[in-house]
């Protein structure tokens, strides 16, 4: 039986036993044991599936050493960076566990009779209901907040579906060490997870799944959405894809802190090795404020990418780029000799020539790769904000002198960006309530929805109304004496009746 | 230059002068101007788009004589109904403009700074924006409620979408009057309507369309679908396709109150000629029911359908079952000689060919035809109503006595319904904050959405989040002292802050 082998990503040599890839019959298996645990798993009560969750958490805080350990051999992401993303993936399980127990992700409406109106209206009760099994494809970049127990499965967890998750190639040590954490956990059908790429086909084509998770390329994301779209039965994909990140710093600002702006921006750019889906890959900014960032970017620090196919990517996307004649090459920071290290590498092109390229120059360099467009009128810049590809995340740096901009590059981006950021930088996504981390087409699949926050969990939901039902007989949730005392809509008010 | 020819129904004679087909080129146009009106009417305030869908409402109001007179000629529906099918879709651009007054459809959230979690959270604020430029494809049965300015066009004007409408080719003299009166009320670009199928295609395949929605057939709508989803940018598209929306009677209501049962049901099988696509096609009933349902049934009047290929489709498709042997037909209702009329149908079949034969059984046949699943033992039906077909609505019949199994009907019903129904018929849809109109595959392309009540305005808006922006240059939906007034999510609280 063929494995799934780990390398350490400084070295380029192997790191741990393979794991052996899941066949067929075992996804089968998998996927029928989600369906199984199903109908006990969705009809628990919330409170009792955020004990659960709070478990997982303070499971997985447990065993923070050895898994950050196995993670850093495998992405060479660096204790610091990944004891931090760890403690974030189990914060964020306590914060579904939290909107579990606050109840108002049910969506609850209670709708009196009314025969007097056209039509008539009987009574009637809204409530969301989880979809059933859910395929979660784990990331690259992230082995804990969008890998096995990160958002996509956490938000499934807490919406009551049981999850089967595809582990990514590259760190398949940290998934099943992980993973072993969370099955300890929770009951048993609750949580599987497969190994390899066809077993990541089946598992999107099977029939007991409902609805798919996923982090990743362009490319891949795209196979596997096009996979769940022509099932005799569509499901829904959410695909977080790729994103170019656009920045613009407005005039006055880069006049302003010129040298500030341009360490942020460095720093935003090479953190992680550039390896982060909210990278500020293209920067619009004055022509003068130039030398200021190549000159952050000339100080800055690579470091070895999460495997080899990305480093040569990255490698070869950077080349064309720069002998494609379109931009030039102004800046390269430094990287480590051993392993498969990447430079920064920081490129300028003038506005003219962008606005005439504008396909070629939004191609995702994955990794520590910027652009610079340079530009003497920001109107001109303006103008094309709203013709940019689908971005997860949009910036604006402006000085108070320049509000009225400001607020049209903002306008400018709501159509393109899922996040719109000001005086800041894209990297770093808060787990929160009011967090979007979407965005159009190639950003996601499906612009409806978002992979990090709160309200992720909307997207394993499905709603279902009961009519004219005896109240004994309705879900809690729905019932006139609100015995869950949850928020909920009465008559149109929303409310906590 | 060819047109769309509408045909009386009771004769299947034409009716009026043929409407000319949209050619390509002005599909191009009227998309474009719908991407051109877009910036101002998304950014209307909410106020105001509803003051226009309440002038929408009492211009529509207004033209009924006329307008019904039309729609009546061409689907031969009757002027009552029809009158209160208007009546219907004006009281529901009128319950839209409340959603846009009440404000909470945005969906604003507001969460303070908090540096010290991991991760740290910058100010975040949330809301909901419009897509863009929709697609709408109006129904054949209801030339109303589901066409021109049914709920799909009501939805995506009120979420701040310009609409372009697919009109049906059953009904265009009824399109074009409505598609008048809808044009005259709004301002220019944010409503265009095209004819022809060719034209169809090419505004679902159109740059500037974003998302559609579309009523109709499970073939033509998942034509349309993959047409959607195979775009280079895939688009969403929210279709309600075909249902059986089964029922139960459970034996003690059957015992109880029979005939009232058998009435009713054939009341719901045969209304509008069966033309629902709540119709309740597949009822499952004790042995003992189905002389009082043969009686029902034959008692019953069926009419002329909407037009000559759904009077052949549902002729074929029912003939067909009788020839197969595995229904037998029990009861025939009347029809006139003359125009494309159909005659209601009922057949029975025991659970045990049932079981074997599910998919040939849960077939449509769009019309009024029923299929009994007779029974003995309730536990038989419950245990294969999960894998039952997605449908819009299920429907269940007890006495007192028997609650306990109604409650197992409806567990058993909530996956695979999207309205479950006590002691009642699914026909007639209330337009309500409570109502869900939607289902898993093949009762619509995506389980999340509704096309009928207050949260069928979700279809088309998309989350936007302004991380750390001076309070004066963001919407006044997200500004700090609330100046709408609107209900918000402030700190994890819902509330009017």
């Amino acid at each position: 039986m063929s494995g799934v082998q780990g390398y350490d990503p400084r070295t380029g040599e192997p790191f741990g036993e393979p794991v052996p890839v899941t066949s067929d019959a075992e996804v089968d298996a998998l996927a029928r044991a989600a369906e199984a645990a199903f109908p006990s798993w969705s009809t628990l009560p919330g409170a009792e599936r955020a004990e659960l969750l709070d478990g997982l958490a303070d499971a997985l805080d447990a065993e923070s050493g050895p898994l950050v350990e196995t993670a850093d051999r495998e992405t060479a992401l660096g204790v610091p960076r990944l004891t931090t993303e760890l403690k974030r993936t189990t914060n964020q399980l306590r914060l579904f566990a939290g909107v579990l127990r606050e109840g108002s992700y049910v969506e609850a409406v209670l709708d009196g009779a009314d025969p007097d109106i056209i039509p008539p209206r009987p009574e009637l009760r809204r409530v969301l209901r989880p979809l059933g099994p859910v395929a979660v494809f784990s990331a690259s970049n992230f082995p804990f907040a969008f890998s096995v127990a990160g958002g996509d499965t956490a938000s499934a967890l807490a919406a009551g579906c049981p999850v089967v998750v595809k582990s990514h190639s590259a760190h398949p040590s940290t998934a099943r060490e992980t993973a072993r954490v969370v099955a300890s956990v929770l009951p048993a059908g609750v949580f599987g997870i497969v190994y390899g790429t066809q077993a990541g086909v089946a598992l999107v084509k099977h029939p007991a799944v409902r609805a798919v998770g996923f982090t990743g390329s362009t490319g891949g994301g795209r196979a596997l959405f096009d996979l769940a779209s022509s099932r005799p039965d569509p499901i829904p994909f959410y695909g977080e894809l790729g994103s170019v990140n656009p920045a613009v710093v407005l005039p006055a600002a880069a006049s302003a802190r010129g040298a500030e702006i341009a360490a942020g921006f460095a720093g935003s750019l090479v953190m992680g090795v550039g390896q982060f889906c909210t990278n500020p890959g293209l920067l619009f900014a004055p022509t003068a404020l130039v030398p200021a960032l190549a000159e952050a970017v000339s100080a800055s620090a690579g470091g070895a990418m999460l495997n080899e196919r990305m480093r040569d990517s990255y490698r070869s996307g950077t080349e064309d780029l720069a002998a494609s004649g379109l931009a030039s090459l102004v800046a390269e920071g430094t990287a480590p000799e051993a392993g498969w290290t990447a430079a920064p590498k920081l490129f300028t092109v003038p506005v003219e020539v962008f606005e005439e390229n504008r396909e070629r120059l939004t191609e995702e360099h994955f990794g520590p790769a910027g652009v610079v467009v340079t530009y003497d009128d920001p109107a001109r810049v303006l103008a094309l904000l709203p013709s940019l590809p689908g971005t997860l995340t949009g910036t604006v740096h402006a000085d108070p002198e320049e509000h009225g901009l400001a607020a049209q590059a903002a306008e400018a981006l709501r159509g393109v960006a899922g996040r719109i950021i000001f005086n800041a930088w894209p990297t770093g996504v808060a787990v929160a309530w009011g967090m979007h981390h979407g965005g159009p087409w190639p950003a996601t699949t499906n612009p409806l929805h978002t992979s990090v926050g709160a309200t992720s969990i909307r997207r394993w939901l499905a709603p279902v109304t009961y009519q004219s039902w005896p109240d004994e007989l309705l879900p809690p949730e729905l019932q006139s004496g609100n015995p869950l005392g949850i928020p909920r809509r009465v008559d149109g008010v929303l409310g906590t009746r």
